[in-house]
């Protein structure tokens, strides 16, 4: 059912004439809505699992992470584990266990994700751990997108992404200084979780003191590593933030323009290019969708809000 | 904003690992929900505007070839006058305004759309028509995508596409013929709008009455012209009749499994390898996503009812 063959997609680039009309922008999305398990995250995730000894990997994960590396260690031959709260979604558990992974449930209100990780570590002494947004393995395969969104003819004058644990503009920074790009790289954030911004403003990393309720759940992290900062810090041109309503009005504009079903995470730089649409005015700007999962009573939700689309 | 050198798209091919497990079919999408105007009516509208000498194209659609008529004709600087009844969802008509056409408003119940059409003709002195399915600059277009999905390695054992005014079954008929392909070609039809099943018990084309009320308005037609029936006798294998509630449950599907945003329509050729998996056991089977152009208040509702899946 799963051939070997399995390497994870080239980036979809799609242009809307009526995004582009709308806006009044020159406009491309990198769409990795239809990569393998629905998001970025599964680059990365088949890397770990290529090259990692292990023969079992264990993560936390509410999210992408958790559908990606399920799939890379079916793909790899390999035990996967992913620890989840137990009032997950059930499309998210489901999508986890379809890819053939064990998922563990916590309380995270008892017992902490990183407490209950270290006890199965324990537990399994040939098991490590998979971190979603650091490491090399997982920076690598952001690198990949990242310079299949600069190595994009014509090139982009800026790129726009969202930015949670960083991995995106961490593969964006370092594919750029790879291949010698001078596209400008953007990160786009929620107003109410905007660690990065304030770590720009203040000159070293900030972190949140709780997880932000932003309609984005897939950047809902206290902010990045320091070696994620630094590397977002040296590269990046800056952040913009994000009014909750814009994210959802990006999402029903790339389902009413573009025929685009986009997690609100992956309609996050979108969201950003229409905030700051001046600064585009002339340029040729990339937005990218890092993913597509999302569950259906919300996106109906989404769908069904009036707004200004 | 339109730059001139847009072209149609290729086919977006894509593999559902979850898809697979859950039908036990070893599947292919072939989508053109990402074509220009998101379905692949863009190709043969593509063709019809650089290849015909009119300054100004008029056809009566209140769907996919409307959108692609308009934008085709924007392309190639031409006039385009859409014919669309008075009551259509506002979301069509802003996408041909937004393509720059002229609508055209009737009460279809006191002006049928052919008579309109042979007014605007006898309006408008250098007009000329343009038909949603048939003719030839129409069918080269679908026959593009014939060949795409045919050419594709490895190569399918069958290919099943929705049907209503056959531009596709025909489109992959001919392509089939041209490059020696013994893939076997089906057609997907609601069984409320089964004249193409009829037609083939019968031995002879059968039109519908009236317009059958599929939830899949993309092949809301009385039936097929005489030659494409022709054709499709010829060279398609047989029709695969499929209910109204298996059409809602492909589109779910399409979102949960492949984050893939499908009209119903789009979602008819799924529908019908859900109806008929048996046939497909251990087949590479490629169904074919004609578009994605749907009301988000119908795709809201879509995705709210509870269904097998």
């Amino acid at each position: 059912m799963f051939p070997a063959l399995v390497r994870p997609r080239l980036t979809t680039f799609i242009t809307s004439p009526r995004l582009n009309a709308k806006t009044g922008l020159d406009l491309t999305l990198a769409s990795e809505t239809l990569q393998y398990t629905g998001s970025f995250k599964f680059r990365g995730a088949f890397n770990t699992a290529a090259h990692t000894a292990a023969p079992h990997l264990i993560a936390a994960s509410s999210g992408n992470f958790g559908q990606a590396l399920a799939f890379a260690c079916q793909l790899h031959g390999k035990r996967c584990t992913i620890v989840m709260p137990h009032d997950s979604a059930a499309v998210k558990v489901e999508a986890v266990r379809d890819y053939g992974a064990a998922v563990d449930f916590i309380d995270t209100k008892v017992t902490p994700r990183a407490r209950r990780v270290a006890e199965l570590l324990a537990q399994y002494p040939d098991a490590v751990e998979a971190h979603p947004s650091d490491g090399e393995l997982m920076l690598a395969g952001n690198e990949s997108l990242g310079a299949e969104i600069l190595a994009h003819q014509p090139t982009f004058d800026a790129v726009v992404t969202p930015v949670g644990g960083g991995g995106v503009v961490v593969g964006l920074v370092r594919a750029a200084r790879r291949i010698g790009s001078t596209t400008t790289i953007l990160a786009a954030e929620p107003v109410i979780a905007n660690d990065v911004a304030q770590s720009f403003r203040a000159g070293r990393r900030v972190t949140l003191a709780e997880e932000p309720k932003t309609i984005a759940d897939g950047v809902r992290v206290l902010g990045l590593s320091e070696a994620n900062w630094a590397e977002t810090r040296a590269g990046c041109a800056g952040v913009i933030e994000v009014e909750e309503l814009r994210i959802a009005e990006a999402t029903r504009l790339l389902f009413l323009l573009a025929n685009l079903k986009a997690e609100p995470t992956g309609a996050l730089a979108l969201a950003a290019v229409l905030t700051a649409a001046e600064r585009f005015r002339g340029q040729r700007v990339c937005a990218v969708v890092t993913g597509g999962n999302v569950d259906p009573a919300v996106y109906a939700r989404i769908l069904q809000e009036s707004g200004a689309s």
